[in-house]
This record gives C-alpha cells, structure tokens and sequence, in this order.
C-alpha cells in the first residue's frame, strides 16, 4: 500500500497541484468548477483501493495500523494537499460514521463513503463563531417522524460543495431547542447533500445553499465554502447517537484528525527542505570569505554557511516532526490494539498530551522551515515558476484551523497537562526518561541527553507552577503564556526524537559502515545542530513560564 | 510635504494595491499592461512635486533632508509599495547621476527624472549570478565616440519595462573587456530605453529587450523583467564617471536603498499590527479562562492573551524597527549636513553599522510580525478578502531583494563590525549607553537598562571573537554564525530604540497626564515586552558567536 500511495501521488496528485492553485475553484450558474484532474486523482484514489484503508474487513476495509495508514496520506499530503483534503475529510466523516451512527444509518451513508461513492465535510464553524463551538446558533427541530429539521450557517467548510462524487455527507454541529446551553447542548447531525431514498438511492436536493465561496491564500485546490441548511425550511437532518453528545462524538475523530495536520505540515515542509537542498547543490554562486580570486570558479550554494544553517534547521525541524507525528501514530494503534491494558491507557494518555503539541507545533515550525526554503533560492523561490512559495501558502493554513495554535496551546497546558493530576506528562516524560538512560555510554550523544534531562525537570516545575495558579482559581495567569508552553515541549519532545534518530544512527554506521553513511552521518549531524541551535531557544519560554509572566494580562486593550 | 504625502498615499496609491495584486503586469503584443490606477498615481506624485523632494534647490529640488523624505515615502509603502516602487527607483537614479555623472548627461538624463518624465532602474542582478556581482558577464565595448556598446542579461529588474513615462533610464553594471577581474573590474553605465537626441529630444529605441516577465509571491503591481541588452548588437550606453567605478558608486547609493526597504518592510508590519488590532478590538468571540458560563457574551479576542501576546510583538516588532529606521536616517543628514566634522564622522560610522541592520533585521521581523496578523484574524486572515495576507506575502521580498539578509549579516560581520578596529560599533554603542546612563534614575526603566547594558558587554566579547577569528585566518568560521550576529545586535539596538521611546512616555505621562496618555501606556507596555519577552531570545545567539560553533561547517554537502 505505500509502494501504491507513493505511485498515486505521482503520477495523479502532483501533476495537478499548481494547476489546483492557479485554476482556483469557482462558481459558475450555481455551480462549483474544478479541474479535471481533481476528478480523476479522487476516481484514481478509489479504484485504487484507498477508500477504506483503515475500516474493518468486516465493512470491506484493509483493517491497516494507522500508523500504515498515516504514511499513505503523507505521500498524498505532501503531492498534494487539496485534492487529499476530499479523501481525508470523507474518511473521517466514514470513521465518526462507524462509531457512533446506527446500523441503517452505517449502510445508508458510511458504506458508500467506505466505496468511494460519497465524499463528506466536517460542519463545526459559524460565521459569528469559528472557534467558539459554545456559540453554534444552528438549530435542529425534531419532527415527527425522528429526524430533524436544520437550520444554520457554516463557515470555513472545505469540500462543502463539488461534483467530485454522487453525493456530500455533511456533518453538522447543531443545538436541539430545550437542550443545556454552550458545548454541553451540542449534537451531531448527519446532513446529505442528496436525500437518500429508502432503496439507498441518491435522491433530491436537501436544501443545503452554496452561499460563497471563500478564496483562499493557499491550500486553493480545496473549494472551501459558506454554506446555508434550511433556508426554504427544507433541510432534514438524522441524530447520531443521543443528543447533545455532538462535541464528545466530534472530539471522539480529533485526535486522527489533528496527527493528519500535523503530518501535512510536516510534509509540505519536507517537500521544501528536499527542494531547496537539491536546488543548493546544483546552483553556483559566490566563493567563500576567504576565497578572493574571481577567477576561482562560483562554489555551489551548498558550501556556504548560510546556507547550511537554512538547510540544517529545515531539517531538524521537519524531520523531527516527522518522528514525533510517527510516534504519536503508533499511540493510536497501541491504544487500539494493545493485549495489554496498561500499555492500553499509557498510549492513550501520551496521544493526549502528543495531539496538540503534533498539530501546533508542526504547523509553526514546518511554515518556518518553508520560509527558510524560499530563503535558500533567493529571488526565484519569491516566484511562482519554482514550488516553493506555494509550499509556504500551503502550509500557512495549518496552523489556523482544526483548532488554531493558541487553542491548541490551551488545550496543552490547561487539560492534557494537568488532567488526572498530569498523568499525561508523566506516561510521556517516561519514555523520553528511556531514552536518555540508554545514551549513558554515548560520548557524543551524553551532552545532549543531560541537556534534555535538565529541560525535562524544567517542564515539570513550569507544568507544576501552572497547575498551582490554576489552584488559586488563577486560571488567566496559568494560561497566559500557553504558547510558551507549547514550543518548550514540543522542542523538548523533538530533542527526544532527534537523539533515538542518532542512537539510531550511530548504531548503524558502527554495525554496516558504509551502508546509508550519509543517511547516518546526516542524522548525527542534524541532532547535533539541533541541540546546539535550536533547543536552546525555549530556556527563555520556561523562564516565562516560571515567572507567571503577566505581560500580556496588564496591557489594557485601549493602550494597544 | 508629510500631509501631501498622507493624502496622495489615501488617496492615489492606497486603492489600487490590491487590483495591482490582481491584476499582475502582463504582455500584450510585447507591450507590459498595468491597471490604469499605477499611471494615474504616478501622474499624482509628480504633479504634487515629489520627484525632486531630497534634490539641491539650484536643480529644482525642495532640498528637504532625507528623515523627512523618507517619511514621505514611508507612507506611500504603507499604502502600495508596488507602484511606489517604480518613484524610488527614479530617485535612486537620479541621486546617483547627481553624485557622479558629467554635467551633460545630469542634463540628458537626470533633470527629466527629476521632473517626472522619466523613470529609472537599477541593472545588478544577472541570471547566473544573483547575488555575486563578481561574477557578472554583461560587457560594454568602447566606440569611437566615447560610448560603449552594451551587451548581455539583467535579471530582476523592478520596472525594467512599461509605458509609465517617456522614458526609462537603465543604469547597469558591466565590465569594459581588459578591466581588472572581479568586482574591481565593474564599471556604470547610462542605458536608455530610448535613445536622447542632441536636443534631449526621445528618440528611437535601443536595442533593449524585454525577455520576459518574473511572476512572483508578492509584490506583483510592480514589474519585474528579465531584460537582454544589445542583443541586435546596437545597444548603446554611456559611462557615467571614470571606469571601473561601478561598484563603489552603486554602494554610494547602497545606505539609502537599504534603509528604504527596511522602512518598506516596518511600514507593511505596521500596516497589518494596524488592521489586526482594530479587528481583535471588534471581533467577539470565546471567553476567558474563568469564564465557564455560556450566556454570558463572547468577548473582543483583544481580551484573550494570546491575541495580546500576538499583537504586542508585532508592536513591539514594528515599532522598534521604526525607530531605528528613523534613526540611521537622521545619521544620513548629520553625515551630510552637520557642521561639525567629528559628528559628521560618528554619523558616518554608525550609519554604515546600522544600513544592514535596518535593512536585514526590519525584513525579518517586520515579515514575522505580518505572520501574527494573519494568526489574529484566523481564517479570514488566511482569505484574500482580507489585506493581511498580502501585506505577508509583499514583505516577503524584502529579505531577499537589496542584497540577501545571509548577505547583509556577513556585511555587518565580517565588514562593518570590524573596520577600522570597530570604530562603527564604538560609535554606536556609545550613543547607546549615553541613554542608559539616562535611565539610573528611573526604577521602572532601569532593570530593563542594566539588561541591556549586560548585552552590550556580551556583543563587545563576541565581536571579539570574531574578530581573533579573522586575525587567524578563518574567516569561515568568525563569519559562519553571522546571522546569530544580525540578531544579535539588532535586537540589542531595537531594544535601546524601546528604552528612548519609554523615558519620552514616561515622562510625557508625568508633565501632562491626560494628553495622549493610551499612546503614552501603550509604549511603556511595549517597551516591558519586549525587554520580558522579546531580547532574551539573543542570549543563545550570542552563545553560538562566543563559543564559535561550527555546525553548519561540519556538514558536509552530501549529508543533507
């Protein structure tokens, strides 16, 4: 299957990825255009077999790990994120389906998204309240019969509208009249594009409006739409599962979802990295300081510090997440399979606290490695003829949504670090432990490991100096500087994966010398960079930390 | 003048950024289209009298000094650097002519560009050799009449074809054939677009040919064009003052180009710290920490720390730039115009220290804090409905145009922080504690001076270093973290710029309370973030200096 990923990523989603920037999708009579190679990567995708990767064999799946599966969406995320999106968002749609929605409800709608039949869209956001789900004002009416009657607006769906597939399940948060208010009255509706007749046959429209198209930065292949339910008071809706379970449902996806934009990020900066390094091979430009004959020969860009520094850092940055994404992958499938029930709840505990640190800081560090990216090329990575640029637009998406970074930063500190009395950091900060006793006899690798260990016992105060103002009821001042906290773990847990790469790596330049030497040598020399360059960086976000700095909370909004 | 600039900025180059942004240059029939609106502004500038704004009175200049001038420009950048693009090219023509060029061709070719008939370009870059002018192919061939016959390629030149004005002056670095090799071998020429009859009369064209159109992230109302000169062999140009002089006299004009693009890129940051604290002043949405009732009313996201942590580093960012933009400026009319031989020297000095860093650093940070806006308006940052994304993607050129900020870090580095035994940094460090001496008094201010002034201890050490480093030869590797040195000394210097803008706060706040006093706040506010949050990001830089690190040396370029 990833021989079959990486073979459809070529030859069906790069072609057209600039194509899905330039030709951007538009309306036209009512009705959403895209290219035709959009079409024909999501029919190539299908008949291919990647509908159902990951469902059971009971539904038709391939029953794959999703860490096997993970590694499929990266060769299409990093070929192409838009066209991805289609089949990502379906999927997802399909895995809600199948653990919350009743057995007619799996055949009428889960089983042709599992075929390829129908795409899907995830309908959270509102006009008034992209983050604040508490403040959905979209309603569901029961009628008579069981189902519902929906009537709302939503923001920022993407795939909301096309004719990519025979119909569009869109998933819609919604309040029922008389339920408790904010998140807590919250359900989920299952809301085709298509009625679907009792036959399972695609029927009438459900009064679901295309009310704009929003145009985008980057990401531009993925028509992302404003659409109305029930305007004409026509648009039926049926419950999953009892009411007002509609976030815990949702929430029930986040943590697959939240890895998946972590990992676009981190390929999209991969993709950048292997770019701009190829392309600093190739060009020839200047001599080094010490190199004063113009008559000596231009040295390829490659040489030159800078240069490397670029190189280096993109590299460290990006397959750093590369690592920690793969290890949160695998929590998934400990968590789901595991015979062992304690190793059950530890994975699910470090995918807890990993989820938003793999979504957040991905997402900024790998849209910082894209910009080093265009740095390298100069002038011509500002143009659109080299990819490069696109990669940065790209990429500047994910941070913003599935829960923009400063949310994901709250999540982090505020719940996963502090739930269950910080079981979460404890389960993590354990393995990471492993690790650095087993560099104990590494003269190379010790420095970096007791630098870590020393950074650990930081997180621990800084986490405990948080939880202790959270106990005053001084939640502001806990939360304030979640961004710090942020980027302080999430380079701690990168360091950690840097350092396996290099016992990794150490251990098989000793064991076949010459076999991937400079595989090998890059790795050592990449976590060497990154402990020297780029972990330091967060000893100021902990001193923040530490201190309850209040900045931020005393500078009155007038002042500005 | 300032008002005049405001207004022409409002209301002549500020409407159309966005359709230049759309409505990119294109050919048609060989001719280069722009939307009528760039003509229009153009016609405005020149008919409000700018084109001769910084010119002596005796060539119908206003003679203003060139901190006034260049806050004329600041507010056109602000509104649409673009088409303020194709005037300060002009200028920087014109400028040079009248430093260097003979009193017929001033007349020939600069009083036209002074009077707005004409428009100019700079001819650098080359398609092989961007950034390494050594390295530059382009060759003029004497004539029996004292011109030279042009021929070769220029690559990136910004207004290198359009029909804006009557005219357009190329002036272009090229080698006579038996100079000097590399860049003592450069010498200027005067290339017309069309040719200037002996009674300053247009005449026919040149043999300069448009090759093609560069098609880039940002910055898109202002063509940019691959230019072949003398490909038909009759391509005629004059030398402007003796051979091989280009060099030198291009860098005369060097200091004002680069604090023009540091200010283009403060003025871009500050336009969207501008947009996005107005927005997160109106946008409701979310409640803070300790506020767990969902009846109460969401509020303005100004309200939510970490939009606060957003905007206040894009202050603190912008503003700071601002100052020391302002500031270099002041020591380019002190170099000119001071009557006292001795600060005419000190100017001199620091200037040449602050040229890069101006430019370098307000590139950087400016363009990090166009990121923050984008981040505080969340999704619809991320849509071309709204302008923050275009002012990121804009400021992105300017890392990379005037010399590359890998470039200017080596220029502050291994030139300019070392000449003539550090006069420059002395110089500058000097006026520097002058104002922390000021601040023994004031208890707010003086911790944040007494960091300062540790800094200032730990710049002199590193620069030290550097310094040996070069004695002993290796240049590689004093010059291989210089970056690290760039932001170094930048932040160090953007961080005086808080302190000077504190002690005026604080001490208009005491003699007229009322007056201004959220302005007032607001930069005390700024001035403690930045010292908390923002300079202790450079302490690990000046580590790397001190220890010499030699990462990015150590890789070797197939281990990437």
């Amino acid at each position: 299957m990833l021989d079959a990923a990486a073979r459809l990523a070529r030859e069906r989603f790069a072609p057209h990825w600039k194509i899905g920037d330039v030709e951007e999708p538009r309306l036209v009579d009512g009705r959403v255009v895209l290219p035709a190679a959009v079409r024909e990567a999501v029919h190539a995708y299908r008949d291919a077999g990647f509908c159902a990767l990951g469902a059971d064999a009971a539904d038709g799946g391939l029953q794959l790990p999703y860490s096997v599966v993970l590694l499929c969406d990266a060769q299409l995320l990093a070929a192409n994120a838009s066209t991805a999106g289609y089949l990502l968002l379906a999927r997802g749609v399909a895995n809600l389906l199948g653990a919350f929605a009743s057995p007619a409800q799996q055949a009428r709608y889960r089983q042709p998204l599992l075929e390829g039949r129908f795409l899907g869209t995830m309908c959270l956001s509102e006009p008034q309240a992209g983050s604040s789900l508490a403040d959905i004002s979209t309603r569901a009416e029961p009628m008579v019969d069981g189902r519902y009657r929906i009537s709302g607006q939503k923001m920022w769906i993407s795939g909301g509208e096309h004719e990519l597939a025979e119909n569009i399940i869109h998933l819609v948060l919604a309040k029922i009249p008389g339920g408790p208010p904010g998140v807590r009255g919250i359900s989920l509706f299952i809301v085709p594009r298509q009625r679907i007749g009792d036959d399972g046959g695609v029927g009438a429209g459900n009064d679901v409006r295309l009310a704009g198209l929003n145009h985008k930065l980057g990401q531009r292949g993925i028509v992302n739409t404003f659409l109305k339910f029930g305007e004409a008071g026509d648009c039926i809706g049926e419950l999953v599962g009892p009411p007002h379970q509609g976030l815990a449902q949702m929430f029930h996806m986040m943590n697959e979802a939240r890895i998946g934009v972590g990992m676009g990020a981190v390929m999209m900066g991969l993709a950048g990295y292997a770019y701009s390094r190829d392309y600093a091979r190739e060009r020839r430009q200047g001599r080094q300081p010490d190199q004063k004959d113009p008559a000596s020969p231009p040295v390829p860009i490659i040489e030159h510090a800078d240069v490397r520094r670029m190189l280096l850092r993109q590299k460290c940055l990006v397959e750093g997440a590369l690592a920690l994404a793969m290890y949160a992958a695998r929590q998934v499938d400990q968590l789901a399979a595991s015979p062992d029930a304690s190793e059950r709840e530890n994975a699910g505990l470090r995918l807890d606290l990993l989820t938003p640190v793999v979504k957040a800081w991905s997402a900024r560090w790998c849209t910082e490695a894209n910009d080093l990216a265009i740095q390298v090329l100069g002038g011509y990575g500002y143009t659109r003829e080299y990819p490069v640029e696109q990669l940065w637009r790209d990429n500047r998406l994910n941070p913003i949504h599935e829960g923009s970074n400063g949310i994901q930063a709250i999540d982090l500190l505020g719940r996963k670090a502090m739930a269950q009395d910080g079981a979460a950091l404890r389960a993590m900060l354990a393995v990471v432990r492993e690790t650095l006793a087993a560099t104990a006899a590494d003269d190379a690798l010790r420095p970096h490991a007791d630098t870590l260990g020393a950074l650990l016992g930081r997180i621990e105060i800084v986490t405990g100096v948080a939880r202790a103002a959270m106990g005053r009821g001084d939640a502001r001042l806990a939360l304030a500087n979640a961004s710090s906290y942020m980027d302080l773990l999430g380079h701690a847990l990168v360091g950690w994966t840097w350092l396996r790469q290099a016992q990794v790596s150490a251990a098989a330049l000793k064991r076949t010398p010459g076999r991937d030497a400079d595989l090998h040598r890059g790795k050592l020399a990449a976590c060497d960079f990154f402990f020297r360059h780029e972990l330091p960086r967060v000893g100021h976000d902990a001193d923040l930390l530490e201190a309850l700095d209040d900045s931020t909370l005393r500078m009155a909004p007038g002042d500005f």
